[in-house]
């Protein structure tokens, strides 16, 4: 609000001054192999997405054993956890917390949908977005299996803090609201992290990590009455692969191909809308556009 | 708390070494017209106000849902969903991430009343504003109806998260309501967009969405028993379309009145009070002072 | 956590490099009443107060409107309004957002204990923090008035958001939270308002609204089931003034006591143990320590 | 999130000049109990985990009395107070201000399990991280005493705000889940007070206090089922000791082996991982690599 509008066009004229956008990158990059940074940034991501699970799902479990009717007393089945709304802070604030710790080391990721957005903008290599994404879903499942492995049967009975389609809801919607809530996450993470932005609005490198793990707290307070919130493959998939049951398995698509869209989305949004890549493609408007 | 108070007077004096207030804008600016940055600038707010009405309708709607005593047994009707209060956050924190990741290209407003109360303060041309309302109302009038498609009957039964004064409150009180919240959250916009204090006060410029959402967040925790909370026409608006009772549409003209009023009081608060224009004006108190 | 508490003493002698203490405020300064800017801060004490009272007290009322067992179905008498939790958001938010937005125009104090500590610390003159105090226990009179214009019997059935100590609890305990929970407060605003620290901590001047209005949210998360949590003389006086019976008069008197009391020992603390202020007076340690 | 990760190696090279770690803290630094700075960062410690102790257990207990069924009719017992999320709140948000406040005087440790932590990367000496514990049992012990001093038969009623284990896990887990909690928060604060990120992450200085408030808010809401969550062996201790039951003493070697081991996984981590300690030891990958 308030940042003045009009200077926008005339700001993209000194962008040699302020900022560079980095150049593409390759699509392999075999130097990038030889490299200890490269190793630990898949490290990183193996280990943030590991905490990523264990807390968000041991926060689920932990919720739907307070409140269990069979286990508890009337007087206290009620409110005895912390809530949907506690639920959806574990997931944004987890994110917030691991895109701070992460971002300097492997860009934060913590989520292949979020990968797959940022190799489409030649951000990220190929060979580079193919293993965070391995990282991400190994990290996934051995998050969910240390929750398994604590409580077992408190793990089974409340459902495994896997993503599922509600009742009430066809794929269709499932799949809907997938696609936009990623597109939430990702246009905010490519808001965040555009350098022509970061060189003109000084709240937006600082800040980063805050606004991207509010946007996942946002669409878990829309979306968990629909799919549980998925908008990343590797908590579904971390959560299926340990949970196990046939209904995670068979709704699993939903939480692959909705993020991968909302991401595309996104991708293209930012670079040809809001970039305006399209205006420079199509030379109009403005013949000396450099933007 | 804590800045000098004394060193205000003083600090204006310096002007024009660190700071420049923009000029006025022109009501009418052509020009803008034959830029891109101005139509990416509407499509920013189009789609960030169908956000914005998309995650929040979809809150609304899920939490009735999960507290509705007809659909769920006796044990879990309370406290089964995100509660008022998660709703509050819901639109709080999409402010917050919507001007966070808006502010740059459209300078994040996602609210007519907010246009409004910037175009008397004269920091968007009329043509702007006239544009930037008719994108968020379209922008609402989508998002919602995305939560209507999602679920049609959950949607109907459920209010439709349309914006109504509720039993027990009269039509001065709801009004004076909106009033009241909309001068909260455009007195915060501005403190955030000054640029005066951008340059005297570091956390100014920073932290600026964050408090913006948090305006937000408050005002909704304080009227949503009374009016649901509007203090944003496109909201209201977008919902009274979707949902088409006669209750909504009767009292919608508050939720156009009441934020307009209160935009335009904090607009002149912050330019004839805090900016001291009415001093400058009178020429009294200083005859040497130029802020 | 981190910053290298080694490097405290040494960055010490370079004080008069990056940072200078303002002198202290004169006691009586005949000057400052002819500025413009002194009679705006006192209004925009006035309008923060006002704006602070109206929200929380009416966020109090509507919370226990929607919990009244005997006006609402035992279905929906739980959890229908924003819980306590809200609650004490909205006390801790809106000072986020009101030292946000006045912090440069007044010093963003908007509690009388806040006056009183930066009096004792000869941040403010003695007249100053008189027109101040004055201001706010005005607005908090008007914030009060307008919940109780909007609806009388509410708000009068709800009990007015008065605070009063609660059954169990004798009054030197009440006192006690008093004193404590200021001192929290305070401690913060003088942490986060020192020229010293603003200098070497980078996060320091950029941040400050945010924790000072998190101390609130945490004292009210604590002292609510005991005091109803003043820690703010304003905010007592005016809910007493207007909801005006008994026993809110009768307790008035430890909501300014205790307050006055914590922002004192807040005060001394910074100013002698942590300024070090009692070691330069005592001479000791080290005879060329000019911090 | 879209930090260039692939710049990280090559911003390896320009150490020297952008950022400097600083030297190893001797083992025991002699001088350092010569200078005043010493003496007051263990007072700030003092202080600091006695405000921790006293607010988040009054939160504690006063949440179990407004839930109690024996104390409250039916018509309130559920969410009369501020839930499990407000405890949760009540600790990361304690830890957000108070770190905030001390960072500049002690470091901002607050935590023995910190304190080893940062020992073990030679952060601080020897001599200091004893004092600091002990300073930090202290304070807790006195903040917990205050709260049983306020209401002595709620205090006892309502289990003392002491750490055990719940019903349904064994030991293990307990231990388990204390040591990856803490790893989670001293892995943030290894991550927000390295000086090479610093120098290249905008946001890392700025908002420090915040994840790491953040961390502790997340690991509260995992582990309160499990064992009411330590992750501070102050707290834990300060509890057992005012509390003073057997169940709570039997449990207490968790509350301290787990912190301590977690600690020390995340200091290798981030030493041995993330700073390419490792690598340089083994002197592969990179002949010439200085980091």
């Amino acid at each position: 609000m308030g940042k003045d509008p009009e200077s926008a066009e005339t700001v993209g004229e000194f962008t040699a001054k302020d900022y560079t956008d980095p150049p593409p990158a390759a699509l392999i990059d075999a130097k990038e192999l030889t490299k200890w940074s490269f190793y630990r940034a898949v490290i990183a991501e193996f280990i943030a997405t590991l905490l990523f699970l264990y807390i968000t799902v041991a926060t689920v479990i932990g919720y739907k054993s307070a409140t269990d009717p069979n286990k508890n007393t009337p007087d206290n089945v009620n409110c005895g956890g912390v809530g949907i709304l506690g639920i959806a802070w574990a997931f944004g604030g987890m994110i917030f917390i691991l895109v701070y710790c992460t971002a300097g080391i492997s860009g934060g990721h913590i989520n292949p949908a979020v990968t797959f957005g940022l190799f489409l903008a030649r951000k990220v290599s190929l060979i580079r977005a193919l293993m965070y994404m391995i990282a991400q879903c190994l990290g996934a499942i051995c998050g969910v299996g240390l929750v398994k492995g604590f409580q077992k049967a408190f793990y089974v009975r409340y459902g495994g803090g896997a993503n599922e389609l509600a009742d009430g809801y066809n794929k269709g919607t499932g799949l809907a609201a997938e696609i936009i809530g990623t597109f939430v996450l990702v246009y905010t993470v490519f808001s965040a992290t555009d350098p022509k932005r970061s060189a003109r609005d000084s709240h937006v490198p600082v800040l980063a990590p805050l606004p991207i793990g509010f946007a996942v707290f946002m669409v878990h307070l829309a979306t968990i009455p629909i799919t549980g919130t998925g908008i990343n493959p590797a908590r579904s998939f971390g959560a299926a692969v340990i949970y196990n049951k046939d209904k995670a398995w068979d709704d699993q698509w939903i939480f692959w191909v909705g993020p991968f869209i909302g991401a595309a989305i996104a991708a293209a949004y930012h670079q040809y809308i809001l970039r305006a890549g399209a205006i420079k493609a199509l030379g109009s408007f403005r013949s000396n556009h450099h933007v």
